[in-house]
């Protein structure tokens, strides 16, 4: 049984997070760590210039596969000054999307499973490319962002110092930020058919 | 004036590619190179749950600064099995999105330039990640992918090899591939605020 206020509330759905759903999932993974492997997948079909589609339909993960309640449909493209059409975000800027997102999401969870009220959670972001190194203009130019910036305003109803612990722990489990600032190993298959 | 049938294909539209307009764009930024230099940015907000919003409006670049025709609008979430509601891509599918749409945005250009009629680009993307990094249930697993595999299916008007070629010369030149494998420097500041 719960012994103080504190306890009390983090049982409770907070913050739009179902805390008890939450704390119970933790739970079962602990007494069976298999279930932690999750698979994310996604079909990407060009569609004219540089713009294409990309579906998000099923994952695997706790120990089955699943379907995302939608199959998920997101576009990308270029912007008029790289020769574009602009008719949805380039991939360079869905990055930071992700990473905005990653941690927030993040600051939900922990804050609910901390049993602090949000009240608001903005983030900017913002990423510098030298295109120099796309374009083959030079080869001491790297490709990517050769950095990037984030800026997260939290409110919520604790101390300053407890929110920016909640957003410290959120970074530090973050899925994407590790991935942007770690690498991972990307393999690629290419199958090629002269037609037309 | 062009002296072959290849250089006089190279010079018209291509693939929904405006050809003409980017050797253009490449011959202005060989002159000046600064023009190369680009900043992209987003700004989330919060919502509900892990449920937030980006807003993608306006980047810098070729000198100035730009909007995008219209501000895009993306959101993420985390699936009911994640104890989410499900209403958007998870961040880590972002990432995957990312990855395809820039290599493909890339073949299409690379094929116009290089005069080769795309009948088809598709690709399929899978991430392994191990969720008992992120839950802080191992230290020996890391919070990302583990490893990203991707499959390109391409069909044009050349031979299989050339097209082999478009593909492996998109991924060697494409920035998420680049942040992907190699990692970005990330900084991050907070301001927060008790309130509510």
């Amino acid at each position: 049984m719960p012994t103080d206020t504190q306890t009390r509330r983090e049982r409770l759905p907070l913050n739009g997070v179902d805390t008890p759903t939450l704390f119970t999932t933790l739970d079962v993974v602990k007494s069976q760590p298999e279930l932690a492997r999750f698979q994310f997948r996604a079909r990407n079909r060009w569609q004219s210039g540089t713009l294409s589609e990309t579906t998000i339909g099923t994952f695997s993960g706790a120990g089955g596969e699943h379907a995302h309640k939608t199959t998920f449909r997101v576009t990308a493209d270029h912007p008029a000054v790289l020769v574009g059409e602009d008719r949805a975000p380039l991939p360079v800027e869905y990055l930071l999307h992700a990473l905005v997102s990653c941690i927030t999401g993040g600051i939900a969870n922990i804050a609910a499973a901390r049993g602090v009220v949000l009240t608001e959670v903005e983030s900017t972001i913002e990423g510098d490319i030298n295109l120099l190194g796309i374009f083959g203009m030079s080869k001491a130019v790297r490709n990517g962002y050769q950095g990037i910036r984030a800026s997260f305003s939290i409110k919520g109803d604790a101390p300053a110092e407890k929110l920016q612990e909640i957003v410290e722990q959120s970074r530090a489990r973050s899925a994407v930020f590790d991935v942007l600032t770690n690498g991972v190993p990307v393999s690629m298959s290419v199958n090629a058919q002269q037609a037309g």
